[in-house]
């Protein structure tokens, strides 16, 4: 079974809603957790973050974390997650920042580095991904694997 | 030139900022903008709004316009469209409701039916498709319907 479909099954068993806050991948996971009919039924919603402001405005990003860490960093990542899944009113979320490219990279965030964080109730994971390729290989990647990070947390609060 | 390219070099040329509401297509107007490098530059942010709740907390439709008219109404896609340009600051936005399907058909609304709004500040029009296919055909072709609806609004004011 594909992880999308894997994920809608878990969420679905669960009880529990999702939402999303994306910066590079700017609605494709969205896109794919809404192509499968149903989704509704435990998708919330979700924000795409693509300026400063409104990972300030809606996602309550503190301005500082920007300037000092900047948007793509991990506490970004982090608190991305947790504000989305506070706005949306969610049980999980699922927040990723990157750099698609082909600009915006330097040697050390080079175009490719992608954090992605899953935040529930129990609290906050972020990995940190240097995906190779062009713009769009490493937007799908990216969505890939957030859908594999939220396979894995949700798999993972079943066991528990 | 690709519509999405039109697009953005119309919203360059213009100086404007585009936001989006989406229902139906669930984020993928957003990734086809994204798509574009320096996006950044003109795309103020994106709302996957797919619940009511989404839809009257985040873009301030008015729940008496969802009870009277339903989430797939020439209303609602023009308040999403308001809602949305003021939530995300941005000069124009772009909203679309409607039944992808297989389910939520029905006489007066099949499958297929979409709304798509564009407000400016000059004022907001909808228009109403109804799209044969499956959902992901649905999708598509609001996605690639939206777009148009976009160079078409930007053509015009940029000759008024």
């Amino acid at each position: 079974m594909p992880y999308d479909r894997q994920v809608a099954m878990l969420l679905r068993e669960a009880g529990l809603t999702l939402a999303l806050a994306e910066s590079c991948t700017g609605g494709l996971i969205a896109g794919r957790i809404t192509a499968l009919p149903g989704s509704s039924a435990y998708f919330a919603g979700g924000v795409v973050a693509y300026s400063n402001r409104v990972k300030e405005q809606l996602l309550q990003v503190p301005p500082s974390l920007l300037a000092e860490h900047g948007a793509v960093s991990e506490p970004v990542a982090r608190a991305m997650a947790e504000g989305a899944r506070l706005l949306l009113g969610s049980d999980l979320a699922l927040a990723v920042t990157g750099i698609a490219g082909p600009d915006g990279g330097s040697p050390e965030k080079p175009v490719g580095t992608v954090l992605i964080a899953v935040a529930d109730r129990s609290g906050c994971k972020v990995e940190r991904f240097v995906f190779s390729g062009d713009r769009e290989q490493v937007r799908k990647q990216t969505v890939d694997q957030g859908i594999i990070m939220l396979k894995k947390r949700l798999e993972a609060s079943k066991r528990s």
